[in-house]
């Protein structure tokens, strides 16, 4: 049973457990700093798969496998399978979701979605709906490219706050009760739009949209920022995240040392040529079940607040002059000794 | 606090209460044998916008408007709003919260949306998350047909089984106590899919899920189905329903004179063009909110199961040759004289 705190704001009161995570990732994903943590890095962005988008459903349905495989689940054991990725119809998610057998909730909120679903998936199991629930989410750089923007053979120079969607997929078993980090609360966002309207520079739409989040999950629950050992927005990229921090300090927050964002952690910036750092889907929710999930498990981290962000457009609204609407959900995990 | 029945069903323990309905549909919808029962009948499907878009994206975000405004609730004592449509990275529903202000979860299900915002609507109010919930879903042929067919200029012929989308979108104010029907039980779907390809043939590829999740409601709960005073799928069309009809009495359930599709309510199908009847996010939206919820309300129907349907595919997985999977949410809704 749940409790609602503030304007957008929830706890849960019997806190459910994330009991396993896994992740596959892409070959450059697999080549940067957090490559020691991926469960599994492909050789091949096709993953002897025909098309990138079978492979892209490919990765997410693995995931999925891979974190029940770690401890034990059977599928019909799962009571409900959250998903979502980015491509038109989710069709990654719903083909996964084909070859697993389990009840599915599609969700879309773009590169947001892991943690709406992970929100949800918390919500429905402390809600007694559920004792074993599955969350994932993923996204394909191939895919993405054609979809969004230019096919990748065209070569087209890409702009330099432009940011590399991340070829990956995570996925987290989600219990009742067992060891593992926990899931206390959460934050639920609104969409925010202050006009952007250039597509190359997601980074920038959707740091409002974090911004708005975060300052009321800090209202909401009477917190400042120095409480959490690690805050973690999604995908903002180094023009977003840097967005991000003015527009809190104008609120009166500062995000310092203990403030990250999964695009910056996930490429060598430096080295790899991805511009303003990666995105998608697949970018926090290999990152946090990769790197963040271990870390709180292992008691490294206490207090995690995981802020993912969404840009909410689509080809056709930004070719009718629509600018990009963004979305923020957070959640808050910490490590199974606070418990 | 839910309680889970079975493999794919659960039981809310204090019912959520649907405290209000409201639709608005376009100019054919309105010259239906429905006519009467929908709230806002547009002149123009373009709904004084530049852009199809935009008009969907405006029927979403009023008729939600309007249910709120039918019971004097504001935006700001909503707690979340769960909608959903059939645009690519559903931008009808995102641009529709824009305007709303309000905590926002994006869901995917295809034509199954409407059923799975109820369904979730009900789990985080029954679970403690939330007293007041709006849940939306909806459609525009004009927008459906160029993303999914041809566009609507081109006048290319249309197959006889053939569905035609809705115009048209439904929202429900639910909340945590005061009077009007309420949400009793439900059944989440699994993905099925029977191998169709046929991308006008979706009744087809729709009704094995409908099926599945039919029979799995009925085994769950241990009930037939001439327990309920009305059963209901969301968009199978006429080839879709004796589809399932076959489906279902090969399993032992009859479906007979208590089944009805909402693709079959919506329109005159031996006077209005639409071939093998109404589908889209759309249609269930709008009969249940237009026609159902009032019966109930009035105690014409006392229990009845609403089963949308979804099928999951996108345009580039039919031109990949990927087959059609479907998917079906069933909610029951209880007259509030039997609450």
């Amino acid at each position: 049973m749940g409790q609602k705190v503030g304007r957008q704001s929830f706890r849960f009161n019997k806190p459910p457990v994330i009991a396993a995570a896994a992740n596959i990732v892409g070959p450059m994903e697999g080549e940067g700093p957090l490559a020691a943590q991926f469960d599994w890095i492909m050789d091949d962005p096709l993953f002897g798969e025909p098309t990138w988008e079978r492979a892209e459903s490919k990765m997410l349905r693995e995931s999925a496998k891979l974190a029940l495989r770690k401890i034990n689940w059977q599928p019909r054991e799962i009571d409900f399978f959250l998903a979502g990725d980015l491509l038109n119809q989710i069709i990654s998610a719903n083909f996964a979701a084909r070859g697993l057998d389990v009840p599915f909730l599609g969700l879309f909120g773009a590169c947001s979605t892991f943690a709406e679903a992970l929100m949800l998936g918390g919500m429905v199991i402390d809600g007694g709906f559920a004792a074993r629930v599955l969350v994932a989410s993923g996204s394909h750089h191939n895919t993405a490219e054609r979809q969004f923007r230019f096919p990748i053979e065209q070569g087209v120079q890409r702009l330099p706050y432009a940011q590399w969607t991340v070829t990956g997929a995570g996925a987290l078993a989600l219990a009742d009760q067992g060891g593992g980090p926990v899931i206390t609360e959460g934050t639920a966002g609104k969409v925010v739009d202050l006009g952007i309207s250039d597509v190359n520079n997601m980074g920038a739409a959707m740091a409002p949209a974090a911004a708005d989040t975060l300052i009321s999950h800090f209202q909401d629950l009477g917190r400042s920022p120095a409480e959490y050992d690690l805050i973690l927005t999604g995908d903002l990229g180094t023009v977003g995240s840097a967005a991000l921090k003015d527009l809190m300090k104008m609120q009166g927050y500062l995000l310092e040392g203990n403030y990250c964002d999964c695009g910056m952690l996930i490429y060598d910036l430096a080295r790899q040529d991805v511009h303003a750092g990666g995105s998608g889907c697949g970018c926090s929710s290999v990152v946090f079940t990769g790197s963040i999930w271990k870390q709180l498990n292992e008691g490294r981290y206490r207090k995690v607040l995981l802020a993912a962000t969404g840009a909410l457009m689509s080809s056709t609204s930004s070719q009718q002059g629509e600018t990009i609407p963004g979305i923020a959900h957070a959640v808050v995990v910490e490590s199974p000794n606070l418990a």
